[in-house]
């Protein structure tokens, strides 16, 4: 029985996270959750999972949630909530769901009390790789991914030497607006670059799916996860969303792993490792009714937010907690309707100009620029 | 410093695992190898490798190259000779790169004399699968695949539970006639047949391809190596061979091994494992390049060889070892001009309905209802 805390558990990885943990009651249990302001779901999750400790964003939450349930569920809001959920004495292992910076002290915290972590949070990374990965190396804890991208390449691992890897090959589907020319994103509308063709997230991953700042950020993290220079991380257009990623290896053989989309495989995964466990009501993968699987060249003029993610992570230091901090005040800018999409862009490039770079921040630097950042991109609109 | 012996070295793959040998001298030696009749190349590969042990099929050609090279080398013939090769002292591991089951005593001795088994030769799981990988077993040998397709799975599951395997997905490429109608495969050539789109192969197995058969003899020498039954071995029709093979797991997860198609790297790796090396003029795969995968369904009724396998397979006994023989026949009545392509076909259905089953064979009942099937099927053009 494997003890799990879940932080961001309402959020779209929370909820499929969940279902995973319900389908295999014997094997795991849900003993914490942190959920923001959806108390409704957060109520049915408590009465169905029955966790021993609930933290979210707002005190008069925490407080109507006492109030309704029994005593022995304790309940607790905040940052702090957040830390108290990610440490908590009985949990085994942190699945760490919540969007954006905010999940990079839980994470900390969770490696120091010696919790596995698996990240579905990849600002976490991008925003502090050198420290999250140095903490996870020194208290002996593995950080297991749970983007699909990063589960895929983990899992073409298994078996492997890390000094046999040549590449690594990220696959993209190339997001809402993929077929439109850069003068046809002027007018795209909020509706329309919250239509991801292949994946069904939540809003905040759906946009920087459109921008490419979302493979770009993933190519930040996989650089911290796997320990790899920037050189050897590739991304291939491949609109089917069907080869999830791939490692090529020094003798050109190269391993991919595929599957129907569905967030549950890389979850589970990452909650099995070494192990499998069946995942009921997953579509098998049938690729003879596919039929044809496509790949192109990723275009680095057309998608901007990819080079300036290459850019930030290959200049580190601070630059990537500055794309990411950025990006996140950007995307919250469109997803207001405050400004327009290419803008996001605009915002990004701008406040990358901005920044002197600081080497080898830490953490105390990191959430100074990271405030900074949100605060200039906001001036700028 | 691996030792090696090297059966069938003149054949396309024994040039191919002269060449990974000779791009790492300092990991590999070639201590012996056997031949057929091409002596002129052998020759060359005693001057370049200097083995200390050779065989060859006549005598005749044995006393010549006795005569010939210097003292230290020794020389002998026939089937005796490919089994001292197989088992000489020095070697550590035995590459079978021979043609037919003339594969198969050379590998059981070696298994017995305790050599890894790196196996080229695929009639020998499929006429005696069940005796070779029992002495495997007993002997505690690794059998090491080295078709692409084989290998390809055999990478795919390090690092995985055998246990968590759902199915096997060899691919296929269809062979020289993929694109044409039952009807118009009465006509071919032989020099059409010879000709496979996309891998450069020895004659039989070019054949082999062509009427599918090929495809068969993976089937069930997936099914032994694999230790896997019928019911989860599919085949799916790929043309690019691009993806090798592919295993599906049961949380619907399905990894693949993929390439440029070059026999050298699943023969590099059968040598190598569990570690990989670099493979110097080998072409990295370019998949936005090639844009696009195909994907198809396998039509047992179009290639009905392959459903000849699968029924001789799921029968067991005796069925694969006249699978086997018979084809064999055929198409080397085939290549001689005796029969149209077609009749190949017909000539193993002949065959699969006059032998009566024997379970659980031995290795002289094997080899008896190989001989019987092959004299057999040569009374019947």
């Amino acid at each position: 029985m494997k003890h799990i805390s879940l932080l961001g558990a309402t959020g779209s990885i929370g909820t499929q996270t969940l279902d995973v943990i319900r389908n295999h009651p014997q094997h795991f249990k849900l003993v914490a959750m942190s959920a923001g302001k959806n108390i409704n779901l957060t109520r049915k999750i408590i009465a169905e999972f029955q966790p021993e400790f609930v933290a979210v964003q707002e005190e008069e939450d925490r407080d109507s949630l006492r109030a309704e349930f029994p005593s022995n569920i304790k309940f607790v809001s905040g940052h702090q909530g957040l830390v108290e959920v990610a440490v908590y004495d009985k949990t085994e292992v942190l699945l760490n769901a919540v969007i954006g910076s905010v999940g990079l002290y839980p994470t900390l915290e969770a490696i120091k009390a010696k919790k596995t972590i698996a990240i579905a949070n990849k600002e976490t990374l991008v925003t502090a790789g050198h420290i999250v990965m140095a903490a996870a190396k020194e208290n002996n804890v593995d950080i297991l991914p749970v983007d699909s991208e990063h589960s895929a390449i983990f899992q073409c691992l298994q078996g492997e030497r890390a000094a046999s890897i040549q590449r690594l090959i990220i696959t993209a589907s190339g997001g809402s607006f993929r077929d439109l020319k850069r003068d046809e994103l002027k007018a795209v509308t909020l509706e329309e670059a919250l239509n991801h063709p292949n994946w069904s997230m939540g809003s905040k991953i759906t946009i920087d799916s459109a921008t490419m700042m979302n493979k770009g950020l993933e190519v930040i993290e996989a650089h911290w996860l796997f320990n790899l220079p920037y050189e050897q991380i590739d991304v291939l257009l491949h609109r089917e969303s069907i080869i999830h990623s791939m490692v090529e290896f020094e003798d050109s053989s190269v391993m991919a792993q595929l599957g129907s989309p569905d967030m549950r495989v890389p979850i589970q995964y990452a909650l099995t490792y070494p192990n499998r466990m069946t995942l009921p009501s997953s579509t098998p993968l049938n690729l003879a009714q596919i039929g044809t699987l496509h790949f192109e060249k990723m275009d680095m003029l057309r998608f901007r937010c990819l080079k300036f993610a290459y850019d930030a992570g290959q200049a580190g230091g601070t630059m990537p907690t500055v794309l990411n901090a950025a990006n996140e005040a950007a995307v919250a800018a469109f997803l207001k309707g405050e400004i327009g999409f290419l803008t996001i862009e605009d915002l990004i490039e701008k406040a990358l100009d901005w920044h002197r770079n600081i080497i080898d921040p830490d953490i105390s630097v990191i959430h100074e620029v990271d405030l900074e950042t949100r605060k200039y991109v906001n001036t700028l609109f």
